[in-house]
């Protein structure tokens, strides 16, 4: 019989239907079977009573075991309805089981808390919590949402290449691969170089994909394996094209995400993200005034936000102007990478921002230096050779229109929707410097929180 | 003034607009300027006569200047009409230039032959021309309707990580990593391992991505990253239910190509490909007995296909049952991976198969082996140590359902639907034993054909 999606039964009652998924919770009461089923979009509770071959099968499952259960929806008596589960209305009156395949009890109750390293040691089974899946299918919406604004945008999108010659914005720790014939390439700590190439090519083009950073830091936002959302669009005026284009890629993932994960979102207790049509835009200097008028701390001076000082300003904008996103803009020149364009009037800083969301950098941008001489010249003011950069400054010397971009971690903002406060718990397979997949030695991952 | 795309501007005669884009050809006869201008959606012909200033700024345009260009749309006069060109019966009369970048001319004249090595080296300009937009164009296209196609089939998108522990598959050639505390990782051959732990969480699941190969062969099919399009499925009963899936999923990707692409299609000289409502589906037997049926060759107790039997099949498909695209199922289960599904009649063979387009292996797939014990002595008949893959046997201890899946190559998909000889040329920035964007030595990488 053709399979039946368990979110489906509530409308087939009276109906025979077989339908297939896991055993959750099983519970023997003399001659009557109760047992939870669940597939991918819901689950039910199965009862087998006055047939033996039925009832013995029943009484064998385990947890975990993969089934094809065939039965007739039921509604369930008055008394047994449960409102707090879903299809606490109905149940399926067992005809049938056929056991697909076996499985060994779990290491631990499936509902148990557990710490960190547990969940991670055991990615493969802890995955299949409602509390995982739930910040998986965020996690994919947001890339659905994502990638179809911006096709509505014009944008087409690209494959980022992952081996490169070199490190494209110095600095960052990179990882180092054995290529051929001794060569020595690296892993692309960003796509950067490759989108500014492509916005020459298709104007507004997109990228998603990993990118990989060989940090020593073990923090809570650390991660080796990041995977990024990149965009670039040409023929802008400067960066507030790029901010109003931002504003609305992300209006339009939260919108999308409150939509299609309403019950995710409810299960893990997360409100709906603030989402106003203009998000507060300040400059740095305007966030270290108010951080200074609101704390009494003068950082006024500094060239950079310190964590504490992101968390308060997301604070304060969700307070007082009713948003869970602020950009920050006008960093200085001297602690952003040479591509990113001088604002003219005052050429020690930039147009540049990032966008804060509940606390946390969530991504960088700006527009970008489009002229040639300038752009070799900011290359050599990093210390940079330029020769390393001949074939990425082709798209320079060739015509590359004004342009601008932003990168942002797919795994920030999907923990920043799901609420929780480590990136690793929003990363499917996470690696840092302790592990891949497994520990990489037999010290613990415990974490330095920085 | 608002940017208009010069695709809008036929249905803006007689109106004044800006439009942006790049200087394509100019000609100058005396006191009249025309210059092309192209923008990521069209190209148009712009005039200028009766201005003095705007035609010295004309005069002085060349080849990719970045410009801003107002003006009156205007319908051309009959006998200037050009039926062969895009926009050939209209003209913008220009009223004012903005150069918004200059640029120095290209190395070679922008429809001009040339050869791999050129077109590579160069790529950053070769990407702009109208034949190399065209490509990748339908890759970005083939991608949309991967996608959405999945997801109307309940598919979730995930993240597979690319810096893993070990080779997944044994066999093929793998690029180490120098990871942190003198470990060494390596980077992903294929996503297999976490697709098929994937497919005990959300029973249907895709993921896009690079892998790595270290392949030292240079020929018109090998790349060092590719772009590799991967689903897995749980909850069938054999490889035919994989089969049925990607039929479908490769009739939308051709049917939403032939619809968005056509124009590039055409540009390209490619006809819609045939993808009837079933594809021919044959054995690797029945393969190779039509081969020594129809040529005389003798095969027949080869246990693979050579890419000339690749050809000749589908040449045959072609002819004779209207396909572009043939399944040709179990290979011997000495030819295939570990985690392959071995046919229990005839268990010297497997529920495997390729799918092969115009006359080229597009993807592999099959049903897996889901049992815990018989996974476990798969792996060590490879000679491999079931000992380092605890981490993904973790998902078949616990209950895994049957399930089965496939791996597609982008770059061959793209190659054959463009009727490009090289996956080079369907790949952006492409990477093999002689190259990463430039030649990583002196040598030529002129391609050994194999």
């Amino acid at each position: 019989m053709e399979r039946t999606l368990i979110k489906d039964l509530a409308a087939k009652v009276g109906e025979t239907v077989t339908i297939n998924g896991w055993v959750d919770v099983t519970r023997v009461q003399g001659k009557v079977a109760f047992f939870d089923v669940r597939d991918r979009t819901s689950f039910v509770q199965g009862v087998v009573f006055g047939k033996p071959e039925v009832l013995e099968v029943a009484t064998a499952l385990k947890p975990e075991y993969v089934v094809a259960v065939t039965g007739v929806v039921q509604k369930r008596q008055e008394k047994s309805i449960n409102d707090k589960v879903e299809n606490g209305d109905i149940e399926l009156e067992v005809t049938s089981i056929e056991v697909l395949n076996e499985a060994q009890p779990l290491p631990f109750a499936s509902d148990a808390e557990i710490n960190l390293d547990t969940l991670l040691d055991n990615r493969p089974i802890t995955l299949r919590r409602k509390h995982e899946r739930a910040i998986f299918k965020v996690q994919h919406e947001i890339l659905v949402a994502y990638r179809t604004h911006l096709v509505s945008q014009g944008f087409t999108e690209f494959q980022a290449p992952k081996l490169v010659g070199g490190d494209a914005e110095g600095g960052a720790e990179v990882f180092k691969v054995k290529y051929f014939k001794g060569v020595e390439a690296s892993l692309a700590t960003s796509p950067q170089l490759y989108k500014q190439i492509m916005a020459g090519v298709f104007e507004r083009v997109f990228a998603v994909g990993p990118t990989f950073r060989a940090e020593k830091s073990a923090t809570s936002r650390h991660l080796s394996e990041i995977s990024m959302m990149d965009l670039e669009m040409a023929f802008i005026k400067d960066h507030t094209d790029v901010i109003t284009l931002v504003t609305g890629l992300i209006r339009a993932i939260v919108e999308h995400v409150n939509t299609t994960c309403a019950k995710e979102l409810e299960y893990l207790g997360q409100p709906l993200a603030l989402a106003p049509k203009t998000f507060p835009v300040m400059t740095l200097r305007e966030g270290l005034e108010i951080i200074k008028k609101e704390t009494g701390v003068d950082k006024t001076g500094e060239p950079d936000l310190e964590p504490e000082d992101e968390r308060f300003l997301c604070e304060y904008a969700n307070k007082h102007m009713g948003s869970d996103f602020v950009f920050v803009t006008h960093y200085p020149t001297s602690k952003r990478p040479f591509y990113t364009h001088i604002d003219p009037e005052q050429p020690e800083l930039t147009r540049s921002f990032d966008l804060l969301f509940r606390g946390l950098e969530m991504c960088s941008g700006g527009q970008r230096v489009h002229k040639y001489d300038e752009l070799v010249s900011r290359i050599e003011k990093k210390g940079l050779d330029p020769e390393r950069f001949q074939f990425y400054l082709q798209a320079f010397k060739h015509g590359i229109p004004p342009h601008g971009g932003i990168g942002m971690g797919l795994e920030r903002l999907t923990a920043k929707f799901c609420g929780v406060a480590n990136v690793k718990e929003a990363t499917l397979f996470p690696r840092d410097i302790n592990r891949i997949d497994t520990l990489t030695s037999k010290e613990s991952s415990d974490e330095a929180e920085l």
